[in-house]
């Protein structure tokens, strides 16, 4: 497996799935086109900088009419690989990880969650949905036999490095860490930290203190 | 209670977290300065983006030297009024409700989650940390009570529309929805809607399907 090189900033990579996310809704409705000032009034974005970051991928717009909602839906998924079937490993069931495992049942996008690792000998082998919690020396075989790709890791801080080690040396080539840590891993392996707070301190700017 | 009328767009807003987030790390250890060439190599961005975001709020940079990390965590904190006490109400305790309770427990910032509430009876009145459970006929009142302005949305697409209705209708200028619909809401109050898959998404971007 090799990694493809990145040709565009992370942050329009990051945007793509936002832009997505409004064209399905305007694509659940029946609404065939649309323009980059809706789009950007309804993302509260620059119109300019939707226009920009569509253009990486080819001329999708047409002057006066607008980008083509089932089009662009379709390219989106295609230029973030939601068209292909993607496996992924979750690490850690506790709530986050059970939130996340649960976020399968009504995904629309090729990403599932296969496999569920647990170090508590008290998880492992109950069940969350249709998935066997395992052991996690059962982490190399089951990422290998399932061609699995990506992992989440929603284990404690302290526990998070290991985790990730392990992941690594089972083949995984990226990570989505929800331990509040920053991991070391080879530079060939994608790692991105999220972090729920976040959003909410982007809130609390439009919250006046004073009143 | 009067909403702040925002000077800068939301896209800047959003990615004050992401700033403070790092600089908080240089500063765990103990690095005085930072230039936006470092910030950009960091975290994947442009430095002018950076200069501009930060020029917003003044000139903090000094040509040849960077940017002050102290003065510059505190600035941002002031800027998204982290550095005020900011009360949040949790609605819905399934397992992505706890799991942002528990984020309380490590938190660096001046937001907590105040007061937790579920419709369930079977939860009501049981503990999670140190809240009790209430049923949702307190919420009002709760509210008031310890002032809170923002609000956690947790529970199902299904039960989302009516628990912004009681969040908007006991006072509420700021929620942040986790459940899959786009909620309705007066124009005075801020809605943002996370998507916990949207940065998965944004992974497989870098993954390559052919190998």
């Amino acid at each position: 497996m090799q990694l493809k090189t990145p040709k565009i900033s992370e942050a329009v990579v990051r945007r793509l799935p936002v832009y997505l996310r409004y064209l399905e809704q305007l694509k659940e409705r029946s609404i065939r086109t649309v323009s980059s000032l809706e789009l950007g009034n309804q993302l509260d974005m620059n119109p300019a900088q939707i226009r920009k970051d569509l253009a990486y991928f080819g001329e999708f717009g047409r002057k006066g009419i607008g980008y083509e909602v089932l089009y662009l839906v379709d390219k989106i998924k295609q230029i973030l690989k939601l068209d292909h079937e993607l496996s992924v490993v979750l690490v850690g069931t506790g709530h986050l990880g059970i939130a996340l495992s649960n976020y399968n049942n009504y995904k629309r996008d090729k990403l599932t969650i296969v496999a569920l690792f647990d170090a508590d000998p008290n998880k492992v082998n109950t069940e969350i949905g249709t998935l066997r919690i395992q052991p996690l020396h059962e982490l190399k075989e089951t990422v290998s036999r399932l061609q699995i790709k990506m992992g989440i890791i929603t284990v404690p801080a302290h526990s998070a490095q290991e985790v990730a080690d392990a992941l690594v040396e089972a083949g995984i080539k990226a990570i989505l860490n929800f331990a509040p840590i920053k991991l070391r891993v080879p530079p060939k392996v994608i790692v991105r930290t999220s972090d729920l707070t976040m959003e909410l301190q982007a809130l609390a700017y439009y919250m006046d203190p004073e009143s």
